[in-house]
Parts: C-alpha cells; sequence; structure tokens
C-alpha cells in the first residue's frame, strides 16, 4: 500500500500547515492533542482517494479531507463524555484528561473548525453543504445509540439504520466529498457513495465479529468488551433471533447484569451460546452480501479499472481485515 | 415599535415553515422546545433591521435570521449544561427536562442546523463563512468565562474581552450579515459591525447593572444573583479597584461564600459597598461611552438619516432599558 503511505504522509504534511493552537488555550489545547494523535486517518484517505480516481486537485482536496477529520474528531469527543469513556486509542480522553465543560465546548469549536475547513475548496458551498448534511445524519446515528442502550426491544433492521447513520453515512460522505471536488458526475458520485456505505456497514459489522473473535493483542482492544458493556450488537440481535426460548431468556438475563458480575464468565457463556448458534457464520455471511454490493457499485463507476485500483486495494484491505 | 412587531410577525411566520421535528424525536424534540419559544429575537431583529437597511430581499434575509437565532439557542443549551442552569426564560432547561447526553447532542444538531440555515441565501458562501467565525468567537467566550470562575485575578480588559466575544460579535454579526445579505458595501458593514460591538458592550454592562438594580418584578430574574453565584462582573471588578484594602479584602473573602451563607445579608453588604464606591454611577458612564461610540459609527454610515430610524430606535430601547 506505497499509494496510502504517500497518501497519509500529503496529508499529515498539509496538517503541519493548519494552525491548531490559539486562545484560551484551555478550548484549543484539546483540540490539538486530538487532531494531532497519528491514526489511520481513514475518512481523508477515502476522500483523498475518490479524488484522485476523478483526477481532481490535491490541495483542495485536502481541505475537504481536513474537514472530514477534524467532523469526525468532534463526534469522538463528544460521544466519549456521553460514554463516559476513559480512553481512545490509548490514550487518555479529553472528557478524562481536561474536564467534560471543556470536552463540550472543544468539541463545538472543532465542530464549527470543520465547517470552515469544508469552505475553503473553490465549491466549498456544495462541500459545507455535504458536511451539514452528514454532521446531522451522525448525530440522529449517535442518539439511537443512546437510546438502543435502554431500549429492551432493538430490531435488526434498528441495529443497522443505527450503524448507517453513526458509521457508514461519514465513509460514503468522504468519498463523496472526494469525487465532489473533482467535479465528477453525479451518477458516478452516487455510486462511489453506494460503494461507501456498503464498505461502511461491512466495516462496521466486521468490527462487531473483532471485538469477540480478533487476535487480542493484534486488536488492540479488550476482548468481548461489548458483551461485558451488554451491547446490543448484531452478533447479540442475530442470537435472540435464532436462540430457543430457553437461551434466548439466558442471553437477555445476562445482558442485565453489570460490572461487579464475573466478567469472563459471563464473556464465555455468552460466546457459547453465539457459537452453538453459528451466528458469526450469519453474520458473516451479511458482511459478505455488503462487500459484494460496494464491490458492485465500484465496477459500475464509468472509468477505467486502474484509476480503481487503489482504492479497491484500499476498501478490501479495510473490511478484509481478519484480526 | 410597530416595525418591529411588524419584523417579529414576519419571523415568527417564517418559522413555522421550517420543518423541527424529525427522528429520532429525542434528539428534535428540544430543538423544537428550544427553538419555538417566543423571545425577543434579538439576533433575528437586528439581521432584519440592518438588511431593510440596505434594502435587501427579506426572504434571503430570514435565513441568515435563522440561522443566527438557531446558533445562538444552540449556545444556551450548552452553556445551560456547563453552568447546571435549571431554568432558562422561566421554562426547564433542555439538560434539566431531557438529560445532559441530549443537551449535547441536541446542541451539536443544532449547530449544524445553523450552518445549513446559513448556507440557504445566495451568497451563502459568505453568510456561512461569518457564521462560522462568529461561532468560533462565541465558543472562545464561553470558554474564557468558564476560566474566569476559578481565576482569582481577572482584569477590567479580560473581562470586557470576554463579553466582547460572548455577547457582543453575535449582535455586530447580525447585523453585518443582514447588510451583507443586502450587498452593503465594505466600509458600510464594516461601520454597522463596530455599532454592533459597542451596542452589545453596552447592553451586557447595562445587564450587570440591572442584575442589582432593577425593578426585579420588571427585570423577571432574581436580585443580585451574580453576587450570590459569585460573578466577577464589571461592577464587581470596578469595586475592587477602586477600594480601600479594607474594603477590597472583604469583598474577596465575600466572592468565596457559597450558598449556604445568608444570601440576602451577603448581597446587602456588597452593594453598600457598592454604592459607597459609586460603582453603578461608573459603570453607567462606561455604557454611555458604548453608546456614544455606536451612534457615531451609525452616523457615518452612508445612507440618508430616515433609513437609519428603525435601527436607531430598537437600538436606543436595548441600551436605554432602565428596568
Amino acid at each position: 500500500m506505497e499509494k496510502i503511505k504517500q497518501l497519509q504522509q500529503d496529508f499529515a504534511e498539509f496538517m503541519t500547515q493548519i494552525d491548531f493552537g490559539g486562545q484560551p488555550k484551555e478550548l484549543y489545547e484539546p483540540i490539538a492533542y486530538t487532531m494531532l494523535q497519528r491514526g489511520k486517518r481513514l475518512r481523508p484517505m477515502l476522500c483523498l482517494l475518490a479524488n484522485e480516481m476523478f483526477d481532481g486537485d490535491k490541495q483542495e482536496a485536502l481541505w475537504s479531507a481536513l474537514a472530514l477529520e477534524t467532523l469526525h474528531n468532534f463526534t469522538l469527543i463528544h460521544d466519549d463524555i456521553m460514554d463516559q469513556a476513559p480512553l481512545r486509542r490509548g490514550k487518555e480522553t479529553v472528557y478524562q484528561k481536561w474536564s467534560p465543560n471543556i470536552a463540550i465546548l472543544s468539541g463545538d469549536a472543532m465542530l464549527t473548525m470543520a465547517l470552515q475547513f469544508a469552505l475553503k475548496p473553490k465549491n466549498g458551498m456544495h462541500i459545507a453543504g455535504l458536511l451539514g448534511k452528514v454532521a446531522r445524519e451522525v448525530c440522529e446515528g449517535q442518539q439511537l445509540d443512546l437510546n438502543y442502550e435502554t431500549l429492551s426491544d432493538v430490531t435488526i433492521d434498528g441495529y443497522l439504520e443505527m450503524i448507517r447513520l453513526k458509521t457508514a453515512v461519514l465513509l460514503a460522505t468522504s468519498l463523496q466529498m472526494g469525487a465532489t471536488v473533482a467535479n465528477a458526475n453525479e451518477a458516478d458520485i452516487q455510486l462511489l457513495y453506494d460503494f461507501g456505505i456498503n464498505i461502511g456497514m461491512s466495516f462496521q459489522l466486521q468490527d462487531d465479529i473483532l471485538d469477540l473473535y480478533s487476535d487480542v493483542e493484534t486488536f488492540g482492544k479488550r476482548h468481548g468488551g461489548d458483551i461485558a458493556d451488554n451491547k446490543k450488537t448484531y452478533l447479540y440481535l442475530k442470537a435472540l433471533e435464532l436462540a430457543s426460548e430457553k437461551d434466548r431468556k439466558r442471553l437477555e438475563y445476562l445482558f442485565t447484569l453489570r460490572i461487579d458480575h464475573d466478567e469472563e464468565e459471563k464473556i464465555e457463556e455468552v460466546k457459547a451460546i453465539y457459537d452453538r448458534l453459528n451466528v458469526k457464520e450469519v453474520v458473516e455471511k451479511v458482511i459478505a452480501e455488503y462487500d459484494c454490493k460496494a464491490m458492485q457499485a465500484l465496477d459500475s463507476i464509468n472509468l477505467p479499472d486502474e484509476r480503481k485500483a487503489h482504492l479497491r486495494t484500499y476498501a478490501t484491505s479495510l473490511t478484509g481485515r481478519k484480526k
């Protein structure tokens, strides 16, 4: 993935020209702390790859990429307050390191900065419009996620809608922005957007599986964290659907237990039920369907195959990660 | 103020065409609750008056007015979480009525909606740019306000900068947006902005005085609330500057007391010190200077006097309120 390394470097260099400082420092230090952490830069990469695919101006695309990364980081800062999460990417969250009030306010400033960055490209009006739309959707997705924490009858369709809004639309919009900056035609942009939605759904469902079935050291998170937190993931909802009356009642009971219970034992028991019902395989089949739809959309874009190669490789590396 | 009544009605009618509903309802109900409360609509009024002054298109200006009102309401929702305020305009705050998490998320969605509204006028790129700038400044002002709660050596200049960012810039930007939508020339827009800054400073300092010296029933807030809350207002900072060593120490001590102390007694004692030092008169002189600068700026705008009449009357009604 030479191409990705190069784009990551381009983006990192571009970031060095941006002033994340400012006064009062209590507002801007958490912003610099968040923005300057090294990460995959997934959304900027999708934006830049889409832009290159349509031979767009890189400088223009970099502003969109920065807007997307800033928007994404804003959501993390506010989500971490709501989830009372102490750590993010192995470092203290803003909420934890400073305070909830500072996290609220720094997040607000970042959402505003995302807008300001989105207005920079020549067709900034269009790009800012896309940013506004996706920001609304991400808020809606986060609200659904909060609702589902206390809702007892979450449906699989409801869960899919939540991850679509919370994760997939931002990946799809990243591609859309890159292609829009490059003045691609509407039909191709729509296909790219569909590709992004399907990749996003696949990516998130993959995450649900990895949380329980990954090689812990490589994945870098605690094993079975979703089960310990009683998160109603696709695995859980599918298991409820497939389970016998007895297993279903047991699962529902286990998902009411809080951390004072023996966590390891609970995770093992839930995993045993999942395994008996083959839910991992069922979810993998659903993921394969999303991957297939994604590739169909990419294939339909009116460009020679070689122009799509980098994006195809990158997307496969994202959805195909086995650890 | 026939004109203001008419514009308030225009704005109210315009608002009825906006859909503040949406799904999930947990996200949108607090937004409708906040936006549909009847209020002075100060920022929309300034925007619409400035627009009329330069004979702009009202429909275009209404979108800017709505963006400003939405931005303002977003700041209130998030500020109320930070201040743990139970009431706002006599009704439960969103934070109190729903939850802090919902208040964070509804506020985020409102900031995004403000951007979306700002993009509606023909020169939406320019209007959204102004919105982004002022949103950043308001965040900075709120952060300074949070800093000053715990900072022991707040200066008068620091306080003035805080109220400039927290209050004055949004009033100034409201006028600026209205004139920008009307394609006024840059020099006049700058004068109008300066007018707004000075009106805003006057308005906020007036508020500091009214908090202690107003007719309680008319002002509608508890008397001396700022003193009870140990808020370092201009009155307090000026008193510290003018006070004898003994009075200064006493004031500083009184401003460390929390609510378990006899509130009435504390307010009376502080007020007695203020009165002895004539701080009310000193602040009134500062206010008069801001009012004077405001009117100079308005006078310099290159338009016949009759076109400025409504704005002049409205501004005078704002800064001249004695209760």
